[in-house]
């Protein structure tokens, strides 16, 4: 019998970590087999500490494709794909659509994961939440590659951005990654460009995990939780209980 | 052992019947205590072929208990509490709200149930949520009544208002009632004055089990579904899987 | 036979001037009975001319009336109803929500009009229309009052507030008021504490002519107008030919 | 005298059927000239029985183009524009593009329609409407082809999407179908690869003839209506009476 | 001459603490006189500690008054004003908004300060704004209190709410409050029955100036930060350089 | 020592004179050196007077320039930067988006502008926005052309759109122009083949100053203003004093 499977679709290398870290490994240890879809290094927008050393672009993308990999090494990530597109800005074409679908069809994900559909700071990132669902429709085409597995209707959740008031993003979902927490920490870690971050998004988890509490019944029966992520679903769910 | 319940918040005596009947029945059946408050009969507005017979204010207002009474046992409510408040406008004053605050916390609801935010047709409805949400927070407080157990925090799902699109009413939930169809179906059925109604919500019923089917997995897997109910959440989910 | 009838709901006396001055008259000259219900006379918050020239309450009112039933005459309004409920803030106590209930039934307009359904600068403007929605609501109700003539289902047009964009007003209908300018510009120069708002509302109208223009068919056919109030629809219209 | 015109923007070959063959049939009947654009036959993405089949490309095109054609008579569509372009994705260039404009200028319609404007489930859907948007305001272009007939400022109507909800899809305008409702059922019964949505959207146009009638008095002067189709608005209305 | 002056609207006793304790204490040291309105104490529905412990309705309130009056001289509030109206449910009747008028006028801020316009959590919030912005109209007009020296115009802004994105705040005004951070958690720790929000509202206020720093040029030149809160502005700003 | 400067990113040649011409000539007294970047010249969608005329795409392009040339003179434009990429429909190619990338690096500028996000009459504004802020983002990435000055973090706001509420723009600067008036009236006057824009944006401005006077204290303390133009922001302000 095979795995549960889960797929999460990252603009730039480091997206993944920061983002859904902590879902990528706690659904590993649920069994789950998760992949993940890097589109780009972020080599030229993200990785500004190297281009100051004097790295040239090769050297970058070497390095932070080695970040991603301890990263992904670390959360328990069952496939690394690195399209290696290019950022700032990303741009897909038909066949690197057509790659992405392949990747979709492969992995049957019982759910998906990529940005905030808006993002002012950062294109990239609501282009990507736009292929995102293109590819999920082409995925599920009869009429794309006749005789393959075509897609189901997976969820596709959109992870934390930077500024989440900005970007008109709103969480509907808060996941306890307590359990997990010490694997997200190790990864953000091997993220050696981005020091700042590591704090940064570790008080995220915990400003998550009091909303977690929260709405888990808050100061009557609220769950502990130290930890969490939260998420915006694009569909509905379909239930047998409320 | 106590079994777990839920707590309905209806405008007029009807709306738990069209709105949600179908999760009243299935979390009957699954074991909830199921309480529906009906806040008014609908006597006034909802009521219009009894006033064209030329009924009295009580005969209308008994007619109209005796269907809901009626309704309430086909679908298995455990508490049909009749607030009987007047509608058209619905007011409740302080001590109407604290009656509400108490039954909210007598039956402390794994979740409760009420209208939608915005209605332009019926503002006994968004007033209606309007104070869920207040009597939901009184019931939190510890400084109200002391030494009462206070609420937790259930979900409030918002069930659905006739003329979806115009009262900004988006689902993110469908529940599957194709089980207890014929219990909803019955219950409908004691609804006497508004027999042209009957056939509409069963058509809404079969439009919502489309959209079950079509998010469960659509051409590829989806799950077949006969008669289904739409629900807002208002607040997030606090979940351990995706 | 009896002629169309419509019915426009104002905050404060001079509302209904500056805001539909135009679709008063125009109406009025198509032969609709046009009633005006001025909830208030805007005495405390807006006519701030008196106050500083020392008038006591009474006298403010009184001059406000006076304008007020001047501009009606300009405009052809049938009848002018003031309720003379206060301002800053209005307030209607049941009875008076009832009042207007009956002069509703009494008008069975064939469209209603008041304001935006947001005002950070003035509540009793969205306070208006949402007493407004309430108050239409409840003279549809066959158990208001039995025997009574119910409502049908006027449309609501929201008026334009000032600066529309601040309120979320968005205008659906441009209507042409060229033909009766002079009865507008006359009703608003009927309004001697506010001159500075005669030109603000002439240029309103002048900039409205344009877009009307552009949306009648722009450089390509669209038609001349020189004056046209905008108008935001509540409700969907039901027709038999887009 | 030539007649008045309408033009249909269909992303997909089945989507004018569904969505909108009231309005075709029953602005047909009234003497426009209807012609309807059909970018993709659908050939990919929605046709799922052929490809169960083991129909190849062309055939399923060419079966899907007689189902056009077929409902497209009996709906007296006057032309039908099949450009062929490919579904799940659809993709428009620039002489594409063109084309349409060429189109829109040639059939000069009263009004336009085309898809919602927002559709994760379906972003043919949602380009396809963001292109005709474009493309309309090519046609309006005097340095467009110079000495063509520019275009005026025709309605954009949004026809009813699947999930309207989802799809933030809010009909401002109902329009009473009831007398072409045989033509519409029948035009619908010539799309043999999707009888399941026979029903269904027999089943949305009963429900929106409900809304019809609530919003065109309700219990009080509504007028009757068995079948009805729902349009959202993109531009305003100008008018000389409201 | 007399100094530049603020004023805070708060529903509970604590919240000028956490949302704003901050642009307080900045102000105060630039020489504005500060007066901070507690509309209650947040007695019955934000002491849980003090319930659980036994303590009494007027020890309650006694001690959180205590607690308010701590914090506020930490922060250096000129004037704390107690109007003690109750919470959970907060109401304010017609006299006690013309107290809060009255205070509004006395005043006379060059900015004001409130809550989210929507808290489905806490609905006292919500209510409070709408107060707010009732009130700050009335200060307005010439006919209150005639003779009285009338309000201006001052920008409302929304304090920082708790789980912002379901309360639709999104900030559009970053303070950096770095100089002072050490008077806002020393106001902070005088909240004693709020223990676990001292870490909360410092890991805010980190990560506010994350943003504060990417705001003011990121990685290119981003000034320094490290407390910041971030505000929501009601109504436009008038400027002389952009 | 060097100046401070701007950056206005037009679609077409006009649109930098009617709504900023005010900004632009405002801050270029104030030392700023503006840079204007024109994508088009607005010669195929907006000179249909001379296409009327029946000049080529030649001399009308010609004559294009020229008028914004002298406009760009009037309003003291430190550089006018035509990239002549054609309109209706504006596209930029990857090289020209590296044109505005190296333009923007170039100019450094404190701010800049273009249109609102959404226009559904004129596709191309909306697109130049969105071009707007990933050409920002991408002037902001060390990897690009590494060794070049990055971009900081300049705010980016969008000007006034014709039909504002249609656009879903909601300024929230407004920016006395007064000072400048003469200057950005002789500069629309030197647009010859749009003389009615002349007077419509001539009371766009009046209307401005209307609301500027509002929001800077209305009737008690609000300063004069002639004339101004209103600016919506897309990201927050950091400020030392609210």
């Amino acid at each position: 019998m095979t795995n549960k499977t889960a797929l999460v679709i990252s603009a730039h290398a480091a997206d993944f970590v920061w983002r859904c870290g902590g879902a990528i490994a706690l659904h590993a240890e649920k069994g789950y087999d998760v992949t993940v879809a890097c589109l780009s290094f972020g080599e030229r927008g993200e990785s500004a500490r190297l281009w100051k050393e004097g790295k040239s672009l090769d050297e970058v993308k070497a390095i932070r494709r080695g970040e991603a990999e301890a990263a992904a090494e670390k959360l328990g990530v069952t496939r690394l794909e690195c399209f290696d597109l290019g950022d700032y800005s990303l741009v897909l074409e038909k066949e690197d659509k057509y790659r992405l679908v392949d990747l979709i069809r492969e992995v049957q994900p019982a759910f998906m994961m990529s940005h905030s559909q808006y993002d002012p700071y950062n294109t990239d990132h609501m282009y990507m939440t736009q292929v995102a669902l293109e590819c999920r429709m082409i995925a599920q085409a009869w009429g794309h590659n006749p005789g393959q597995k075509v897609l189901g209707a997976p969820q596709l959740y959109l992870f934390e951005p930077h500024q989440t008031e900005q970007m008109g993003w709103k969480p509907d979902t808060f996941l306890d990654i307590t359990p997990v927490w010490d694997k997200k920490r190790a990864a953000m870690e091997c993220m050696n460009g981005q020091v700042h971050l590591w704090d940064y998004y570790t008080r995220v988890a915990q400003q998550r995990a009091n909303h977690f509490k929260r709405n888990s019944g808050g100061m009557s029966g609220g769950r502990d939780c130290h930890y969490a992520e939260g998420f915006q679903s694009i569909f509905p769910r379909t239930v047998d209980e409320l």
